[in-house]
């Protein structure tokens, strides 16, 4: 159970939720995914229409001639009818209006790109749901949720706008995304070359999969951001397991401990997994949004929040209470910025823009990323990847069984370098970095590593603290995206 | 009922039953399509192996986890584990054996290419049918059969080959195909480019959807193909069809109809459209089949066999009796070479090794080829392209509903200029030559124009007649698929 919730959590992105999808006891937080209300959304005022395009629910088949509403963003005040470009974010595991307003580089680069904006929803995500409350109930009905579904969903928008905004027509599409929204769009340039002439993938790991690198890759990652961001640090992590199994070895070790963490449920011996599962996860998501200034994409917190985080973790050769009570200040600097929160809830970890149920069953299904822990290379306990476990919950879960290897037949693996015209970009803090395509494969297929970046740093939009890194490789990043709508236009000039 | 029966033996490619199959009375010949006998196919001595591989029937997914056995052959006579490649045809819409002994090009170029040959049959082909007896029951049994769930057919299977066949896995695979086999080798390398290192697309029309060519460009080569093979015979077909009109006027001339053309079973009014379209499919035929020399491909046939058809359509301005005479020694030509056949069938005009259910089940959702004639620039009566009726009629037939744009939103119309390394391969006389590509697109996808040749002659053995055309061609094909092969090598060699 505890191995099986730690991979779960990993293999859920940026959706950790999956882990507690999994829970009988919790399942009813399904609803999570639905809609959520854009007001609750960060307050970056973003002039977008919201529009809806009726899909196939299966582009694959013609069994079924059912068809849902996807949604669909559009902001079009810098886009120019002549000359200009469009740039098409290729939308992720949650709502589209979350990760609209968290791609502030788009809006950032609109006018000097000339580009209409229109950030396309995820099926099975935000309010493009196939099958409306139904879409998660069995295999049968999330039989469609697939990258190629999405992929195609996709293909087919772009056509729809093409077809009926004048002066879309003859206008060359980029495909951007971040984390699994940039593997779709590094993907969706690889099968659709003929709909996008270029696309940024930030933060995209295409390589997590089977063994194209090793599964400890990630967790090492979030152990050094943490060794190199304050004394002492990853070693206080690294012994802090052994003492909250020491701890909660007998009732009254459980109820300090609850106290101690403030958790607002008291903790039972059965906890103990999910507990330091949790706080895993935790550590994991810091790693991923170590960015250098106060954010709230997660969870809003301070600038660099790990050397925030690191501040109280300076001494692991104490004893185990002390240890875990400054645990406990560093969990709070996640849980607790704002310093409103009365008490940490063990079942949460972040955004609830994000679809989790859906990213569970896809993480069941092809997006099957080995993760793993030897407690020597990273600061976690010991954990080997174990796909008959995984595949075994799945089943249980959602009546389906993982295909490990069937991204690396689709998408190619390592072998890409037949495509063109793809900018991975990764931040060296990012743990999916691991994963992602760290250096240049050929001319056209560019590596762009932001050293002092977390999870697409890139994408978000510019901030006074924005280190050098970054600001290189966003200017990076525009030359690219100008050259293929240079080359668009010499192409088409050319034709005629 | 004419029109749709016209527009869908056109549809039918290779497989020019489907206008059969969608009469109900004849719906039972669906067991036509299946295993045929290969005892009865062309005597050309091939030693293969016959084998077996179990695929997903859903690639796509995750609900059924159905399998079946796909049949491929491989022979291995010449292939070399060092420096060796792979050929691998790419099966399209009939029984693998009969595709196999029908391209011996490959056969031919095995040694100098160090060649393993394998030969995959396209899923709801000859042997490999999903659901056995079953497969072809309604639309919810055939929601499988797509050309995209048969490039993840064979790419599974490539990744079998390799992962079983020691020495295979370091060499590079080619992917050959004719006709929808080759649309299908082109979309393999598109799609899967880390599966193949090139493709060679013979006869293969991936622009004959849409509004990609006119509608009337294949039958206006039909055309000229019976206007260059002799004098008057293009004219003396096009009246030919108002001089069955008049004569089809009266019961009298129903009967001398019949006895003129030898049929076997009386005409009526009502069969007078199906025998027109009988008689138009059996030129559309003899224009694929226009060899240099004696074959076997659809009927046993002589060299140049319009040339012998024309010798007795040379004055079209004769009675309506005697070029009725005159059309039915030029039909005999082609159905009774051998001199064997005792009466004409009009529902028969080809091998029973093409899976005529199939097609017609893909010709009525993906494979929507538009066709048209005008009676001026071609030989036929004019008919304009019905989508509508085609739509109805699907429906009628299989529950489903034809998407004329998805495959050129899958893959990619005539905006393709980002792939490499395929060879398109048309032959002028070909009446699909139309639809195929005939200009080189980029210096890696590029055209190879057969002035002499007929469908797919390039991928037929060698023959004493061969014209020039074709040995250049060959020779061309050859050249590509060993830039290729050197290219991976020396890739290879540069990442060791």
């Amino acid at each position: 159970m505890g191995r099986r919730a730690l991979l779960l959590l990993l293999l859920s992105f940026l959706a950790p939720w999956a882990t507690i999808a999994l829970r009988p006891a919790l399942r009813a937080l399904g609803s999570l995914h639905l809609p959520t209300n854009p007001t609750s959304l960060p307050a970056v005022a973003k002039n977008y229409s919201v529009l809806y395009f009726q899909q196939k629910v299966d582009h694959f088949g013609f069994n079924t001639v059912k068809t849902f509403n996807q949604r669909y963003l559009v902001a079009d005040k810098y886009w120019k009818k002549n000359g200009g470009s469009i740039l098409f974010y290729t939308g992720n595991e949650g709502d589209i209006i979350w990760f609209c307003n968290n791609t502030g580089f788009m809006w950032d680069v609109a006018e000097e790109l000339k580009a209409m904006l229109v950030f396309a929803e995820h099926r099975y995500y935000g309010e493009s749901l196939p099958f409306g409350d139904n879409s998660f109930k069995d295999s049968r009905h999330l039989n469609f949720l697939t990258s190629e579904q999405a992929l195609a969903d996709f293909a087919e928008l772009i056509k729809h706008l093409k077809r009926t905004i004048p002066g879309a027509e003859n206008q060359p599409v980029i495909a951007i995304g971040g984390s699994y929204g940039g593997m779709l769009a590094a993907w969706f340039r690889m099968k659709y070359p003929h709909m996008v002439v270029g696309a940024l993938a930030a933060s995209a790991p295409i390589w997590q999969f089977e063994d194209l690198v090793p599964c400890g890759v990630f967790m090492k990652i979030v152990t050094t951001d943490f060794r190199k961001s304050g004394p002492h640090c990853s070693e206080s992590i690294h012994r802090s397991w052994d003492a909250i199994n020491r701890l909660s070895n007998t009732g009254s070790g459980l109820q300090w401990l609850t106290g101690a963490l403030h958790l607002c449920s008291p903790l039972t011996s059965q906890d103990i997994q999910h507990l330091k599962d949790w706080i895993s996860e935790t550590w994991v998501n810091l790693a991923m949004v170590d960015y250098p200034y106060a954010s709230n994409f997660l969870q809003p917190l301070p600038a660099w929040p790990i050397k925030v985080v690191c501040q109280y973790l300076k001494n692991p050769n104490v004893s185990d209470s002390l240890l875990l009570q400054n645990i406990f200040q560093a969990l709070n600097v996640y849980y607790n910025y704002s310093g409103q929160v009365k008490c940490l809830n063990i079942s949460e970890t972040a955004t609830s823009s994000l679809g989790t149920l859906g990213w569970s069953y896809q993480a069941c299904t092809e997006v099957v990323m080995p993760f793993c822990t030897n407690g020597v290379d990273d600061m976690f306990e010991p954990h080997s990847w174990n796909l008959k476990e995984l595949s075994d919950d799945c089943f249980q879960q959602w009546g389906v069984r993982p295909r490990p290897s069937w991204i690396t037949t689709m998408y190619g693996g390592k072998n890409i370098s037949s495509h063109t015209n793809i900018v991975f970009s990764n931040g060296e803090l990012d743990p999916w970095s691991g994963g992602g395509v760290t250096k240049d494969i050929t001319d056209t297929l560019v590596a762009v590593t932001i050293s002092e970046g977390a999870h697409h740093l890139d994408l978000r939009t510019k901030n006074a603290l924005d280190p050098m890194s970054v600001l290189l490789a966003r200017s990076l990043e525009v030359r690219h995206m100008k050259n293929w709508i240079r080359d668009f236009y010499d192409s088409a000039g050319k034709q005629h």
